[in-house]
């Protein structure tokens, strides 16, 4: 099944005004306003110096160049659940938008930190820099600059995000409680990134309740469970129960959101340890073996290394993929991480299921969460 | 004359409650906000993982291993300069020590990007985390890790900046206007940071007004100019005029400080130009002709190749930093440079003087100026 569940939705016949047809146009709507409001920034820079112009296109492109719209699509119905099916979607995609700019942020400076030389089947933002640098015959290392440049490109990302959220007409009230979620999104995904560096230098003092932690924070938080609370705090309260929210509704829905989001995010990570062993380079993007080859300690790694007897431990270690692959199948480790998978996806069903949400949303969540835990890149 | 000219107000006897004597409580006030904020942020990240702390704490000390709290400061006079004397600056300091956390964020950055190895005397963030690298025995390059570490460190407090300024106590308004006012900052400042590496890089691509166009972005706009008219916002109107402004004032004292800013800010970078050259390492810290070493492109060094003759542009490029030294001298490069300074030294009181502020707010300025321009670190 395809990541993008709401791609299949726009086949299902649906009423013009529905959550379901607003969701199919959500990513085109969400890239027009990210191409809007860059332009106008972009326009700017061009006149301080043409260079900034050139730097500032890296990183649109960078935001532009594709990907999966997940944290906006989450932010989406996370709003759409307490506003209902009525409600335009307008007036919030700048802030859905913006999340899309954070994520550009941190997917530039992840590319830096892993030294990745592609993504999204294009050079890198530091690989198109270094190149810049290279083409102009300049002075110094043109890796060192590549870096350089792209580590300010995130930066550059991370502040147009908080500019296209300041656009969002909302009311006072409103804007505190994005900007917590917002915030406390952000140091999770720092935080959850400076653990996942840690645990790739120093695999030894990593558990699988340590990949977890990692998974929930750099995963989890950052791309299920706070997208979602952060749509549920765009709902404003004027219009979300008919004028008459106390916020006890509000509060039902970010409980419900928060237990959904661990769960749809824990499972979206656990099958990326399995993507990163055994997914097809073809889809994922990614080398064959990626995680054996890079050894990070994932749940999936860490479980096998528990299960290994002494001639799995052996494979698991030998530096051959192949048989380091074979090895961790049959330790059992496969099927406790598809376990744990399944486990967390009843527990996403379960908690939503009596969320005080739309059924429309109620079922697109479950499709969400089922396409999280079982996709192929 | 030290640059810290709050400090040598503390002698001079001032009414309790004005703003000298505020003023000069300002770097202290703004330490222990940012003190307490940390505190609490690095406690809740201990709780998720131990090493989260640990990272965190890193990022604490780069806030509070010292600096001169300068764009507090001009924040602080920016503010004071239109609510009067008589206003306590007590609810304003979170907005004003958030500036600091985001020059924190500023400097992680550049020093990854310079390859600094100490910063206020003390070993950079990076050369700290590689430090923990190389003594947990830890796989991988230790230098990538301590970049790779440095940055998020930089990231984390760039979101702790958004945190602390989302504590301050403001009316709706003025939360749109300061935030609009600190993104522009956050912009120009990303922006001045990437000419900057470009010039290095690229140094025959440079010019005179270049490196004025960097100096007015890097240095200006985010030491001086921004902090000050981000102070203005922070006036709530409601207080500003008695209760009775209409916005006015605001727009003249803001039109004020735009010029005041701008001035300043470059008499500022141009004495760093003088002082990147020919001052004495004990005092500012870094290597003696430090610009000369990395060739950076600085207004001071283009005056003096436009200007040189056949020797002394050979002694420019010769690799001896005495005998070039001595050859900036020679062109009259230095002598342009300090007129330059004075020029805008003189703008700077001069559009000061007759901006709508109180009397106590100008002198503070007219010092400020002098300072930036006249300092021996």
């Amino acid at each position: 099944m395809a990541n993008d569940t709401l791609a299949a939705k726009t086949d299902e016949a649906a009423q013009p005004g529905s959550p379901v047809t607003a969701a199919a146009h959500l990513a085109p709507a969400v890239d027009e306003t990210l191409r809007r409001f860059l332009t106008a920034e972009i326009a700017l820079l061009d006149t301080v110096d043409p260079a900034l112009g050139g730097f500032a296109r890296i990183a649109q492109d960078a935001v532009l160049a594709g990907g999966k719209r997940l944290r906006p699509t989450f932010g989406y119905w996370g709003w759409r659940g307490l506003v209902g099916p009525q409600e335009s979607v307008e007036p919030v995609l700048p802030a859905l938008a913006a999340l899309e700019l954070m994520h550009a942020f941190a997917l530039l400076h992840d590319d830096v930190m892993d030294a990745s030389a592609t993504r999204r089947g294009r050079p890198t933002a530091h690989r198109l820099f270094a190149a810049e640098h290279v083409a102009g015959a300049r002075r110094g290392d043109a890796g060192h600059f590549g870096n350089a440049a792209a580590v300010l490109a995130g930066d550059l990302c991370l502040v147009w995000a908080d500019q296209l959220l300041a656009t969002t007409p909302l009311p006072t009230a409103t804007v505190f409680a994005v900007r917590a979620c917002y915030d406390r999104m952000r140091v999770e995904a720092v935080a959850g990134q400076y653990l996942d560096i840690l645990g790739e230098a120093d695999p030894d003092s990593w558990t699988v309740e340590r990949s977890l932690v990692v998974a929930r924070h750099k995963t989890a938080s950052y791309t299920v469970q706070r997208p979602l609370q952060y749509g549920a705090a765009l709902a404003d309260r004027s219009v979300c129960c008919g004028g008459a929210c106390r916020g006890d509704r509000h509060a039902a829905v970010s409980a419900a959101y928060h237990r959904y989001g661990l769960a749809v995010g824990e499972a979206f990570q656990l099958r990326d340890d399995l993507l990163g062993v055994y997914g097809d380079p073809a889809v994922t993007g990614k080398p064959a073996g990626d995680d054996l080859i890079t050894g990070k300690p994932t749940a999936l790694l860490l479980l096998a290394r528990e299960l290994a007897d002494r001639a799995q431990a052996a494979a698991l270690d030998g530096g051959d993929v192949d048989a380091a692959r074979d090895a961790i199948a049959e330790t059992g480790a496969v099927a406790r991480v598809e376990d744990l998978i399944q486990q967390r996806l009843a527990e996403a069903v379960e908690c939503i299921s009596d969320a005080p949400i739309d059924a429309t949303v109620r079922s697109a969540l479950t499709d969400l969460a089922v396409s999280a835990g079982d996709r192929a890149a």
